[in-house]
């Protein structure tokens, strides 16, 4: 079996390119007691991986030059030496862009294939969904009637956030950077306003759509959407930083609105977080999307790129928005 | 009796002046039942004051043109038609910046004279001292070891919060505008260590005297004191959001760095507060606070300026921070 790996070959300076991945041959190790070889069948892209690819502070520590990409990553099992797992179950794990990655079965989840198809493993029951979950309701504590504002709406994260908004009973405005991702938003996922930040005076729009102010921003974006967003914030409001992935690319400090004026006059809270954050409830959190899911209420997308060497592209298309939900790279 | 009444002459632009204020000579109404006549013994003039000067949204609705300026006052009562108040009692209470006031029972309270100098009750023992209990401990949630920053250290709520920190245990860096300020948190309050936000550059001094980072940043200030913090937030660090001083005589949208990206690769969380979001909490504040002072572990620091006619001056000078503690008139 012949393997190959994606490499990390220099730090990205504004929007990765090509160049900045490397095509490697691999060697695949032998297997030790407790591990599976895995062939991959799909890869998550993901924004935050940017973040892994420069130098200094992340969520994560940085990815080091001819290091492997890692992400979240479904794949096969072709052989096994662990009792639990058996060749043909399909697993999810962070692992490598590789063909085949060699992991020990404590770092992976087996996949339910009879509840969704497996590539929800990385989107809408994956950590996507998890990030939607716990994002939305432990930070934004999302009250009936209230209005939530989700930026970044029509991908995997905020559409998830949308629909979970709705089932709270709240007003639902998200932004997109396209007019086809706005008519998926309302039509498909019934949020009340879509806004095309990339066409739209955000801040106008937004008083119109939002008479009653924000009471919830759930923010993947930042910059610009996020400054006109802080005018319509409620007293006792709550934005959830998600990502910021219109800065991502920015290789100098985000200058801007600082917020902190509008939080105090408001008494609001703003947090960050990381979906890992919440490992300890993870049982929790799936269960309940499962059970949207299998009750209709949680609708997903996803745009998937063909072919493993498509893999950088398909992370780069990220940041013009080439995707609307979920973007995935299928390799099996 | 004659009276005297300061009000808003004209909306500042940038720094107030003089001629934003107005003396007028006022009447006094009949007491009605249930009201008393206070004479004015001390002004407090507050930072927040700025804000009401100001059109549009702020903590509370804006002084219109030619309203006299209300903010906390020290009166003695003069006369009383109301049973639970006496001649010579000493009350408090959200008053117009006035020789004489009449004002209903409700609105007042008495303030204790055993316990402390009545001037107390506008600061470590009145408002102030309720908003450093409430923002340090129910959003800062300070605990045993951690390291607290506090900006504005030397006014009236930032030398609270700084013995507050100091009593949980905490490691405590306060910022302020001049040695002597710094030198009276070091050796009054036994402040770890202080930075003259004028003079040092805020940003490498952090570094050096937090070398463990910053797990609960109290601002009272903004801007680039802010700025400079924000590098150093720890994982799960809390931003206590009480006061901008540093931007309150902006006339423009606030920009700087966006704290965002910060709180986010750090799961923090800001919040902004007032501290009559506290309302129903504040007796329990006000026992704790009474306590810790009669103990001798609360210090206090008040800046008076005499004479009803320095009102606005003394306002004025909060923003070239010429006040050590609380600023307060005396008019009695």
């Amino acid at each position: 079996m012949k393997n190959k790996e994606i490499r990390l070959h220099s730090r990205p300076v504004g929007l990765p390119t090509d160049n900045n991945f490397e095509f490697v041959d691999a060697e695949l190790p032998p297997l030790k007691e407790g591990e599976v070889l895995l062939r991959t069948l799909y890869i998550s892209v993901d924004p935050y991986l940017r973040g892994r690819m420069r130098e200094g502070r992340s969520y994560v520590p940085p990815f080091a030059i001819r290091d492997v990409i890692t992400s979240a990553v479904v794949s096969e099992v072709v052989e096994s030496h662990a009792p639990s797992v058996q060749p043909g179950n399909v697993v999810v794990g962070y692992l490598g862009w590789r063909l085949f990655n060699v992991a020990p079965v404590p770092d992976l989840t087996i996949v339910d294939r009879r509840v969704a198809p497996i590539s929800t493993a990385l989107g809408v029951l994956g950590m996507p969904g998890l990030t939607a979950y716990f994002g939305l309701l432990d930070i934004g504590q999302p009250k009936e009637g209230e209005t939530v504002v989700v930026s970044g709406a029509a991908g995997a994260v905020g559409m998830t956030v949308c629909q979970i908004a709705k089932i709270k009973g709240c007003r639902v405005v998200g932004t997109s950077g396209s007019e086809e991702k706005n008519t998926y938003l309302r039509d498909e996922l019934g949020v009340d306003a879509a806004i095309n930040y990339k066409n739209d005076n955000v801040g106008e729009v937004l008083r119109e759509v939002c008479p009653k102010g924000v009471d919830v921003y759930f923010d993947n974006v930042g910059g610009a959407v996020s400054d006109a967003v802080l005018p319509q914030l409620n007293h006792g409001s709550r934005s959830v930083l998600c990502g910021q992935i219109s800065i991502y690319n920015l290789d100098k400090p985000d200058v801007g609105l600082r917020p902190q004026p509008f939080l105090l006059v408001t008494s609001s809270t703003m947090k960050g977080f990381i979906v890992t954050d919440y490992t300890s409830r993870f049982k929790e959190g799936m269960r309940q999307l499962v059970e949207w899911f299998i009750e209709g209420k949680l609708k997903y997308k996803e745009t998937i790129v063909e072919g493993f060497e498509n893999t950088p592209r398909a992370f780069i298309g990220l940041f013009s928005g080439e995707n609307l939900g979920k973007q995935i790279v299928k390799v099996g």
